[in-house]
């Protein structure tokens, strides 16, 4: 087995995932699965979105929920901000970490912020200077939305792509990650995407944020890897974005991901056990919602051998 | 987009498949999903397994289906035989192609065929010179089953499969391909142990089949055609080898393995709507019978384009 790098695996399900279904999780019912989920030696987590109450009415604990995260030693508290208001929010609330969603695509754009891309590279720098004045120690990264595909507007430019993350680079963001947000991605468009991104931005290349829509999700992923793509977002059961049904999964399933790199040799520092664990408060706290993976299913294989975790 | 070379989809579904499930389907049924198969632009198709009636009454009707295959021009007939007696059978039938399940696993060898791996070796030097005999045209290749764990003993050692290949071609086959029988397969694993067979056996290096158990089917698939696979086996709907419910389907989804490599800009031969359409006739000759897949379920993305086919 060649010396592989480690991954980060970053939870989203508590924002992507929640936010996704119609129910909301009681506050209580969130801590728990959050527990549970860094129990199993996650160290990043994208605990929940600051927007309105009225917006999503799933989100309206969020405050709370950052305060409990804190207390979890080492864990990286990460928070979706789509805008200066929710970026002020979540400083005073106290996140370790701001992403904010910018799209590729400019009918995207439009449609889920209500702001053109240029407009919201402007919003990233206004976030940008209120995080150098109040919390400089507070890290700032942008997920680009649609990156590889719009269902709106079908093929987004890589040229587009690339020249954001760019303009958002200048405009003071640490990291620029790419997002599958509606499963367009395909392999060879992963691999050449995150190359010409690290040509472009360097080490600030971010997160693979990947969807399993047609069943690529972890093929993008290990696509991604081979491209030096280090971070990973995936989510809990594959709670979230989930448009088709039956079992057509929104986000990458967190158990299966961390299956496949454990399974390569690639550290994650995650217990798999303590993972397939964590899909119980998941469960308790959304009765009744489908929950996705193959691995929970079929356990993992005889021989399978755990590498040291971080718990 | 870099000139990729072209892949071929071998179709498992109708022999794979329906071997796997209760219901029999009625030689009708099968002939208009052959057809309907065909029809997409796939070029092989493993129509049935040559094995006595009273162990598998699914394949009872193994030489008309084959007789009906025979009739579609360019069609690759293939046929599963697991003895001598299976191979003159479909030799007398007409299949172009005779696959032998070999184990790798010791262990999975006496379960499945209650002979030991070197016996099932010297099976397959008689299945040779019984096609150099009667029909010296007929292709002979073994899919090598286990060949990355067993559910029984576990780890599988990857010296047995290469040394195992080696026997096998001097055993006179054509072709020697890696299965994975059980969903135990990593990425990593697939490049390491094709790549060995390749050094080992050359150009008679053969196909990937690969499972989906644990959610790593295409991803295994794209390590593979990087490891210089360019044969990948797949059962429309995932249907074949499913031991756990719900949606844990056994063998790698066909729809789910074109829209994949089509979106790469790899050349399959298959039209992917021809494809999606025979999932109607499969549906119908298996009423109630559940079938997987997740391009089927959101369709290809807007801005797709479908490459030159066989059709």
């Amino acid at each position: 087995m060649p010396p592989f790098p480690t991954v980060l695996i970053s939870e989203v399900g508590p924002r992507d995932g929640l936010q996704s279904v119609k129910a909301t999780m009681p506050t209580a019912a969130k801590l728990r699965w959050i527990d549970a989920l860094y129990a199993s030696g996650l160290r990043e987590i994208e605990v929940c979105s600051f927007v309105p109450a009225r917006l999503l009415p799933q989100m309206a604990d969020a405050a709370a929920v950052v305060a409990h995260a804190l207390t979890l030693p080492g864990l990286t508290v990460m928070a979706l901000v789509p805008n200066l208001r929710g970026a002020e929010a979540a400083i005073a609330a106290g996140a370790h970490k701001l992403t904010v969603p910018v799209s590729a695509s400019a009918a995207h754009s439009l449609a889920n912020v209500r702001k053109t891309r240029e407009q919201m590279v402007d919003e990233v720098r206004g976030i940008d200077a209120l995080r150098r004045e109040r919390a400089p120690q507070v890290q700032l990264e942008v997920g680009m939305s649609t990156a590889f595909g719009c269902t709106l507007q079908g093929l987004v430019p890589e040229d587009d792509v690339i020249r954001m993350a760019g303009e958002l680079i200048a405009a003071g963001v640490d990291e620029c990650g790419l997002s599958d947000t509606t499963g367009h991605a395909n392999p060879a468009q992963v691999q050449r995407l995150f190359r010409r991104l690290r040509a472009e931005i360097g080490a600030r290349a971010g997160a693979a944020h990947m969807h399993n829509t047609r069943g690529l999700g972890l093929a993008n992923c290990l696509a991604a890897f081979e491209a030096g793509v280090r971070t990973f977002d995936a989510s809990l059961g594959g709670l979230g974005g989930c448009p088709y049904a039956p079992g057509a999964s929104g986000n990458v399933v967190t158990e299966d991901l961390v299956f496949m790199f454990e399974a390569m040799g690639v550290a994650t520092g995650v217990n798999i056990d303590l993972l397939l664990a964590a899909r119980e408060p998941l469960k308790a706290g959304l009765p009744g919602e489908p929950i996705y993976g193959m691995t929970p299913e079929a356990g993992v294989p005889k021989g399978f051998v755990q590498r040291a975790s971080n718990v």
